[in-house]
């Protein structure tokens, strides 16, 4: 660690370029080709969907906008079988056992921070009618649902919400929905059984347009400015957890659906 | 990015600390039952061992020294199946893809870094011996395995390797393997069709007791230091592509059978 002041300004470049590479859009489906016989995959979706899911979940797969249309079966049976339910549990797991290892401070400034979509609330619902992920967003359709402020809790987020708040985690809720979105989404969260937040952030005007990771690290820095120490963060995008005034350990949920840059 | 230089400070602290909590050891065998009522697990060694490969796999399950025991058949069939193959082959894929968007510059500064064990080679037939890591990690052992220079190419990896030479890129082997093994190092490389790299970097002895993202870290700032950019890093473990002076794309290879800090 001696050696860190030396190349704190290359951390700051590569980092930066590194959050700049992450918003880069590859798409799979038009590359693999390109790069591969292919020939293990061809004709078993079953190995190449699992395949594709792993390199989505650990961000071997840079951005996407759709899933490979032979995969949304696999997307299917993963969401509405017991595995997600299962991935999600284990990871509160590890959170919960992170957390339970933090020394908390008297001064309330022991923070952490979740997502919404796929991480707090499971948007479900929604995806089964739009292809699990195979569709093309379709943002007024997506806002309508949101109106609605019917997405379910993922029970085990639910969980270690409300044992980090115990704790005496001060938690920030930071998403990337719109700002006029706050009574929808506060609403929804509380009939989704999720209170007692010291903050719910979400994106103002002056965010438009700009990439998730570079929005959320800059929210963060914010905290951090403000003395908060943050602990942990929890989401289901690398968007999420990547970038700036990262946490010190990140938990990434698992989301085969969608990728945000 | 405009606030970036208002919060650089904040980013090298973080980040940092962010090294540290990666070298943190969690056990999720110990913490799992004290924090989950284990049920959807609790008697289904498939779906708990999925789930705890894939919080591995994301970084979620912090630091481990064993596979659990409940998961050596899983880790077994992951390794020795297809899917292991299936998985290594979508990444190198993925990481050729992103390689082709790469402007290569005259200057033969455009860099790539592999790490070797379970990224350029395999020591399979070394772990088939030793219970898939379900054994603590025996230092003599593995040195007498090391020796041997025995161990396969990934095909993959070995693909990737050589489409990026193809293509330009200088290759730099970083590992943590130490100086004194790097005759049998070379030599195993060498016999597996790995050649050409630009350089083997191994730790010295000035390295020992340094955790590997630190070590790693440094390795790729001095080259930083000397005007290359490294666009892409291959690695098995995530100490092996976070910290400082990362690649703008870093590729997380999959193993389940031993954690380095």
């Amino acid at each position: 660690m001696s050696s860190q002041p030396l190349i704190s300004v290359f951390l700051l470049l590569l980092v930066g370029g590194s959050v700049l590479e992450s918003s880069a859009t590859l798409d799979p489906i038009i590359r693999l080709p390109t790069t591969s016989d292919g020939l293990s995959h061809g004709d078993d979706d079953g190995l190449y969907c699992a395949s594709w899911h792993l390199a989505a979940e650990t961000n071997n797969a840079g951005g996407w906008k759709q899933i490979p249309s032979r995969c949304q079966s696999y997307v299917k049976s993963y969401m509405t079988g017991k595995q997600f339910d299962s991935d999600c549990e284990i990871i509160s797991n590890f959170s919960l056992a992170f957390a339970s290892t933090v020394e908390m401070d008297p001064d309330g400034k022991d923070a952490w921070i979740f997502d919404v979509d796929e991480t707090l609330l499971t948007n479900l619902p929604y995806y089964m009618d739009h292809g699990f992920g195979s569709e093309i967003f379709n943002e007024s359709c997506w806002d309508g649902w949101v109106a609605l402020a019917e997405a379910p809790a993922i029970p085990s987020s639910l969980n270690l919400y409300n044992a980090l708040k115990q704790m005496g985690f001060k938690i920030f809720v930071l998403t990337g929905r719109s700002e006029h979105q706050r009574q929808d989404t506060s609403k929804n969260l509380e009939l989704a059984g999720y209170t007692g937040w010291e903050g719910l952030i979400l994106r103002g005007a002056s965010d438009r347009g700009i990439p998730a990771t570079v929005y959320k690290s800059e929210r963060r820095s914010i905290l951090v400015n403000g003395g908060y120490r943050i602990h942990g963060s929890s989401g289901d995008q690398w968007s999420d957890l990547l970038g700036f005034a990262v946490a010190k350990r990140s938990f990434k949920l698992p989301n085969p659906m969608y990728y945000i840059p």
